[in-house]
């Protein structure tokens, strides 16, 4: 089956309508919230704020910035292990996440930022914004090589869409708390990223398959990525926990979690493998995910300990996943789960929502104080009981499931028409097909390895 | 012309001369501002501040390490898209830096921190050391591969000197207002550079043609450094600005007008390619600009969709320089502008200095409060009214333009001269004139494309 | 001699025991610091913190995150520099990494934490983890491609162990100040690490020189971990200074001094080069070398012109090291530096020792205040006076050693052990022996280049 991939009108009409439609719902909706008004300074005059650190912007800013990097260099990079992709793995989520901000900073301002008349942002939105492009990027790993980028703006449209109300029924209304977004953020978007990509299951994929794989620079790339991401996930899951204790605790058990994971990522690399090699695939994903599955419990008392535990779990469990999972919802489940978002992001993220439902339920006052408890779960609301939290973060993670596979579904059939600009089953994980490609990759890799593709253009 | 590039003396003299100047004038003028300094202690003691954290130190600190890192990663890798030019790109950006930043201290201090016999040092002259560099090393891009480094240090010399006087200019005597220096850095930096490249003009540069393209990795080396320029332009922006919401606006607007740009600059890359396809070289720069062009207004009341409006058309417009504009500078003008710094720079610099005016002229107790405009503006003094800033603002653009054609001509002159070390015109963009290489690159690229580099060596 | 570089069982073993160990060792041992429980908002609210700010977290926690990008990106990538071994430098780096602040945290935390039942932890303990293992990083410098993974795990095991009991006999025996490190960190890793290499001196390592050199991208990946090291230095030395002016005065002590670095390293490299040419291994870590060596007296009133001459000199002397002293070193006392770190990390941080100490030697109430000495030094004791706090500082030199001979033998022995998994002499340099490696590497580099790796293996 040949598409066409000639993007000339398809992907700026998409880039300018969205663009354009995004500046009139910012000129109509948007404003800066008081923290970064001019009228500021009235407020800190009445005398409510005790010094210019007052401002919400000096709590968050350093964790936004980290946060910041995490989404751009971090996932951006950690997709460019494959050999002829990297153009598209970072100048993809590139377009996608600089587009899903803007989308999220209104759906997620009109749901918890609105007064009335107007959005208020200020820089706890950016967090918020780059969070739920967070999800999408989880979802790119599982459809990375194989969609074009008009595809990409469109799932970005939806998901984001659908993560702000995903998110709003958990934060708002079941009062859950997901300050690292194992659910919101991980299962929802790993679990909508492998439906849509078993919607477009590609038969014919085994044809692109001397593409899938690394060169040995690509995984240098990617090892930028996957140190980037872990060494700013503690800032990811503290970015938005309340001041003081719970951000620190949260960055301390992220931390923890992340260190252990990383030796028994190693360790069954190591014994997975027939001569006890490791596999750069596994040090560059298992590692992380530590930090999905304490996302929801880091700023709760899931003590140092509990955080090395969790770690350690997802360590192994990640990367068995990654030997004898991916291959099988492949040939099996017909899931082609490019960057194996389903150990990395999906089971890590179930066991970060369980683990954060558990950990709530055995909240108490002598763990937390009176006023401590108060303030992590506004037990000060007599309904409120530790066990109930738990039967509701619980139920949280149900609600992200569903969202993801019922929105994946939709979205998923929505991108299967073709004229999206797909590429062909033998045409994937090829930058050639988007982007104008320097001379080397064009006359020595390209044109020897892969006539079909030369062919296949229009 | 075969020039003697051989630096043996020259380079180690200029540099150690350079550095032992340097160590002098500090011995003479430099010593620490009160918040770096233990009598600071005093002060807190006395009741004057409320908490450790009141020191400026903690106020700016964060934003400081993201400027550094987009001056030293950020620039030096953007540079690196050139396929045998890597080393110089990131190391002679290294260089003059690292001397950039000292000459910066002590230019900007006797202008700015200079308390009748010392110049004191706190970490707002740290960053805005960083910035004056940071013109530099738009100035460099112009130049990238067709300099020495013993001209990149006499530039850099000249540069930081005019610059620091071209700040004076606009920020002490116009009382203009450029947190995030569109016009002061980056007007001033790029029409400089493009000025500078003008004088040298070389008419044989077609002969190192081959070498001025990228190969696949370089590109991505380069991507590393667009985009933690992208990721930590909203800091540089906000830097400066007056502690709490004017920081805080600066960094959200910033945010938003780097957004919109991505999505205009991947549409004009799209529709500009015959097949839609991107290129790389647009990702790379245009996805900047809306960065460049919010400098001035960044931290006014500019407002989110402002903020997006100007990032959209500057997206457009950098791209549509790079595509018509950089080919028509060097074809007519005979301006040879190796990374586009004009579509990057120079265009959106000015466009930033007229949105600044445009904004201060807008500027009212309205929408800043009396507190506000009056903490923002100064607008208590009596003489003070809107529109005058405006027409101030404007009078900052004009004269940062000058000193940029005046000093650029001057400094283009000196470099003229042929005792610089320059390498010909059929050697340029090339890392083996002034670095000891590899083996791979010595025996397999270089040997077999490039005979006449071989001749050419001492 | 050819060892068995299969790690099936090896590798697993030492990581799942060691990470259960540290499992069980944190649930009896580690809690929450007041700063990072639930019940700070109770000393909050009993009037002791004026704002949420105050919570140790906000003043340590963006020098946290530079802290720890130096360690896994800075140091991982400084060592990709080695054409086949870039897989080991950054992967092996982030698994000793990764153990070792574990149990770093744990040894830290009993000499310096411990409340008598538990090791309570707060930001300042991870950043100190970071630093201790640091040095580990640095002794890697020394060993890297001649030791297995395994053999790392046990060297950090052990030198987490001296450097916590060396640095309680230098900061809480002693009283020495210390903050960035010079003599615990440099000092100690270095020596500790020269005396492994020569403990395990390999003979016929001339077999593997092939591949003990760069190629052109290498050295590009290189310069990501020096730059990120470079730029992130202040933060480094300045991250467990006094709140206040000390890490103010740190941060622009150490930005000084690696300015002035830059000069004069690229100054001899060129010089030192019959051609004039630079030498990427020059600028990868001479240029580092002024952060190592004002890294005790950062915090202590070096002035910015103490500054840039600390690091002009280190400059000179870590080049001329490069080009003169490593080659010595290897062939008259049999020390295999692989990184050089004896230039970059021993000799600086022996003249950082010796800085310190002539600096704290030095102070007196003219300079800091009486307040100001009192809050430095602790100077309100009666027995203090300055010239004794220089003694003790350099005490505490010749104590770090001593400690690094003495356990880097002991150390060094144990790794002679020949059941490590360590690659023969002909296979040092090498991923191929302990990864998985991607096709290219393996069918054109690896196969035609080394056909006696080939048949090594089992």
């Amino acid at each position: 089956m040949a598409w066409n991939t000639n993007l000339r009108w398809r992907l700026p009409v998409i880039c300018l309508l969205l663009q354009v439609a995004l500046v009139v719902l910012f000129g109509v909706f948007v404003r800066y919230d008081l923290d970064a008004d001019p009228h500021w300074i009235e407020k800190k005059m009445s005398g409510n704020v005790s010094s210019d650190l007052d401002n919400e912007f000096y709590y968050r800013y350093p964790s936004f910035q980290d946060v910041h990097v995490m989404i751009f260099v971090g996932f951006g990079f950690l997709m460019t292990f494959l050999q002829r992709y990297g153009y598209s793995a970072v100048g993809f989520n590139f377009l996608l996440a600089a587009f899903g901000i803007q989308w999220a900073l209104l759906m997620q301002g009109w749901f918890h930022s609105f007064d009335g008349r107007y959005i208020l942002l200020g820089v706890e939105n950016l967090i918020n914004a780059d969070f739920c492009v967070g999800s999408v990027c989880v979802a790119f790993g599982a459809v990375l090589g194989k969609v074009s980028p008009v595809q990409l703006l469109i799932m970005t449209l939806f998901q984001v869409t659908l993560f702000s109300v995903n998110e709003f029924i958990l934060l708002s209304l079941l009062e859950v708390k997901d300050a690292g977004g194992s659910m919101t953020i991980h299962t929802f978007g790993a679990y909508f990223g492998l439906t849509v990509t078993w919607i477009l299951y590609r038969p014919n994929l085994y044809q692109s398959k001397d593409r899938q794989s690394s060169v040995y620079h690509s995984d240098l790339f990617a090892m930028i990525g996957t140190l980037f991401l872990w060494m700013y996930w503690p800032s990811f899951n503290s970015a938005v926990s309340n001041h003081g204790d719970a951000q620190h605790r949260a960055a301390i058990n992220t931390y923890c979690s992340l260190a252990a994971c990383v030796l028994s990522a190693v360790a069954l690399s190591s014994i997975l493998h027939k001569k006890g090699k490791l596999d750069m695939v596994h040090i560059q994903n298992a590692t992380l995910a530590g930090g999905v599955a304490v996302g929801t419990a880091a700023e709760m008392m899931l003590m140092p300990y509990g955080s090395l535990i969790v770690g350690f779990i997802c360590g192994i469990i990640s990367t068995l996943g990654f030997v004898y999972l991916t291959p099988f919802l492949e040939s099996r489940l017909r899931i082609q789960d490019t960057c194996g978002i389903h150990n990395l992001h999906g089971i890590p993220g179930i066991i970060g929502g369980i683990v954060g439902a558990v950990t709530a339920a055995s909240a108490n006052t002598e763990l937390y104080g009176q006023e401590g408890l108060a303030f992590a779960f506004g037990s000060s609301t007599p309904s409120w009981n530790a066990s109930t939290q738990g039967k509701f973060q619980a139920a949280g993670l149900f609600v992200s499931l569903a969202m993801a596979l019922v929105g994946g579904i939709i979205v998923g059939v929505i991108l299967k028409l073709p004229f999206w600009g797909q590429a062909a089953d033998e045409n994937c994980f090829e930058d050639a097909i988007y982007w104008e490609m320097p001379k080397d990759q064009k006359s020595i890799v390209f044109r020897s390895e892969d006539p079909a593709l030369k062919a296949s253009e229009p």
